[in-house]
């Protein structure tokens, strides 16, 4: 059975040596005669995982010591709560940087909780410079999306907030967690949900300073308060054990591949295929993301002609390219290439490109500016 | 490979052909070529899955019309946070019955929310009588644990709340879940966490009358609202798609072993092996709950000599009774008998305790009043 190069936002592609070694213990997990799925979370085996997975992040990540590492379920609209149900403490104001439909989201979920400035606002089709962003000193956090999956925009590098540097950074890192390194101590805050690049669905991963625990007030609900998580080393009752799993598979394999840096000169190559063959048929395809913040992991394109979109969709299913489908609030072509989408998938997906341009000609003819 | 009888409270035992298909099928869901840990939550897998699964509970569990079936991640300690964010309304009163540890950590969260009231409180050993509980008519609801799975006290019937019959009946049914039918119409909300008897962590099920909905106020997190599961058929973002997977997977089983009524006959003759074995060796093990309140899934009691627990625990694992250790709040031993368990479990588990007692002859001889 060939796998099709599954480009899904997410859920997305497994490596298939995770795959495999899920099946070849799924009845039977170290000899014991039982199922991962059966262990109990307090037993040795969940416990071993825990802290396997742990380590691992810290390695990975190089997460420095006054850091914590904690383990959520509820993915990523249950951090848009958390976040401030923790962090505005005895403040009101939070500050969000608008680059897209999740930045967007999360800001709209904090006004529950307090007041919202928005330190850059746009239209989902580029990162702000560092100059652009507003941030008062007051506020108690400063919230971005590193990746916004559904527009394409990426970050190139973690902002500064130059007016308020004292401003604890919080990053949604749910769709570039893992693909390349950073440097962890610039944040206050940084989560993930697993299901992108580092696992699956039902597992959330936050890294904080510690220094911020201990803000929640009483009226926060137990599973929503960082505290709780960090006390009980992310087990204030039964974690989701398939998931941290999973997880630690997952982290075991970027250590075999070589790490984040090896990560990131993949990604760059995947996404630079698609790139150039955008670049190269303008008649044919056109990203709206400016040069500079185009996602390493999600190509946000569309066809010139709409009514093909669908046509594009269905052909590159047919061949073996499967849910390129853009988010139904945008529309277009989006190629997710997370960190399990081999470099082939890409090349393969761009030679398809290209294919599908000289059988259906473009009716007009762009005249791109020299 | 023999699998061992594992005694877990949860995560607990899988039947066997769930765990063979989740294996057989892991790499290749449905001959996609891809894995359902793969597979898109908006997807068609996953949504029949879904649509299957609401469907088999509803069957099986005879849910009326007017009752929706949602699925949230969190397991029983989120429950304890979002049933008073949604149920008290504009009231600020709740009523607890408390059985036993679970009872009362529900009814703590929720003095974060509100009053709170006990209708009753027993130490553990028994379920109140309906004549028993006292609950206000303005209270926004009265919450129980149908079994409390530490203590091993079980209702043997729903309870009546004669007083105040229009308030809501909220149930924990955690721990005994599809091990036996209910009558839904009697109760305003049962949840349940799947790990037990359906499944695996990080899925919970909430069974909640519809004009219970819309009660939650604008503070309330939007994945802690049961009304934005209700709204997105339990899809406000991703969900835990294989926990999904195999509940469904489980309900199928269910249904192919002949539904709630045949599991509810096994139960009970699983527990009976136990309870009788404690019956007759009272020298040796003793049950601190009342008869007509005993757990029929998790059998609690103590060894006489309460330094033979450790030995007990200890050879039973050696001979393939697994997890048998009391909690760790209370000690004991706790022998947890979910829908997994074949009754060949109990039977030679109860063989197991006979042998022991005379391997391990009582020091003292209880006299049993005639």
């Amino acid at each position: 059975m060939k796998r099709p190069f599954n480009f899904a936002p997410g859920p997305a592609m497994l490596p298939e040596p995770v795959l495999t070694r899920i099946q070849s213990e799924l009845l039977d997990y170290q000899g014991l005669g039982f199922s991962i799925l059966e262990a109990g979370h307090r037993g040795p085996q969940v416990a071993e995982i825990m802290r396997s997975l742990k380590a691992r992040i810290r390695s990975l990540l190089k997460v420095p010591d006054n850091y914590d590492i904690l383990f959520c379920q509820g993915g990523g609209r249950m951090q848009f709560s958390m976040v401030p149900m923790n962090l505005l403490g005895a403040g009101t104001l939070s500050t969000y940087i608008i680059t897209g439909a999740w930045s967007k989201a999360a800001a709209k979920e904090a006004l529950r909780f307090g007041r919202v400035q928005t330190a850059y606002s746009g239209s989902g089709t580029r990162a702000p410079a560092n100059e652009e962003l507003e941030v008062l000193p007051e506020s108690s956090y400063c919230a971005y999306c590193d990746n916004e999956t559904i527009h394409g925009v990426e970050f190139p590098a973690t902002p500064m907030l130059t007016d308020a540097p004292d401003v604890p950074l919080v990053a949604d890192m749910s769709s570039n967690f893992m693909t390349r390194p950073v440097d962890v101590s610039r944040f206050g805050l940084i989560w993930a949900a697993a299901q992108k690049n580092f696992g699956i669905a039902g597992l959330s991963i936050v890294i904080l300073r510690r220094d911020l625990l201990g803000l929640a007030t009483a009226e926060v609900p137990t599973l929503l308060n960082y505290g709780v998580y960090s006390r009980t080393e992310s087990v204030p009752n039964t974690p989701p054990v398939f998931q941290l799993y999973v997880a630690n598979l997952m982290a075991e394999w970027i250590e075999n591949e070589g790490g984040l840096e090896k990560l990131n000169a993949r990604a760059l190559v995947r996404a630079s295929q698609l790139y150039t063959v955008i670049a190269e048929l303008p008649d044919t395809y056109v990203s709206h993301v400016a040069e500079g913040s185009r996602s390493r992991v999600n190509v946000v394109f569309r066809l010139r002609d709409e009514a093909l979109t669908s046509v594009f969709v269905k052909e590159a299913a047919a061949a073996g390219f499967i849910n390129l489908a853009g988010h139904r609030s945008v529309g277009g072509i989006r190629a997710s290439m997370y960190n399990a989408m081999p470099i082939e998938g890409a090349v393969k997906l761009a030679d398809f490109m290209r294919d599908f341009a000289v059988r259906h000609p473009a009716k007009t003819k762009i005249v791109v500016p020299a």
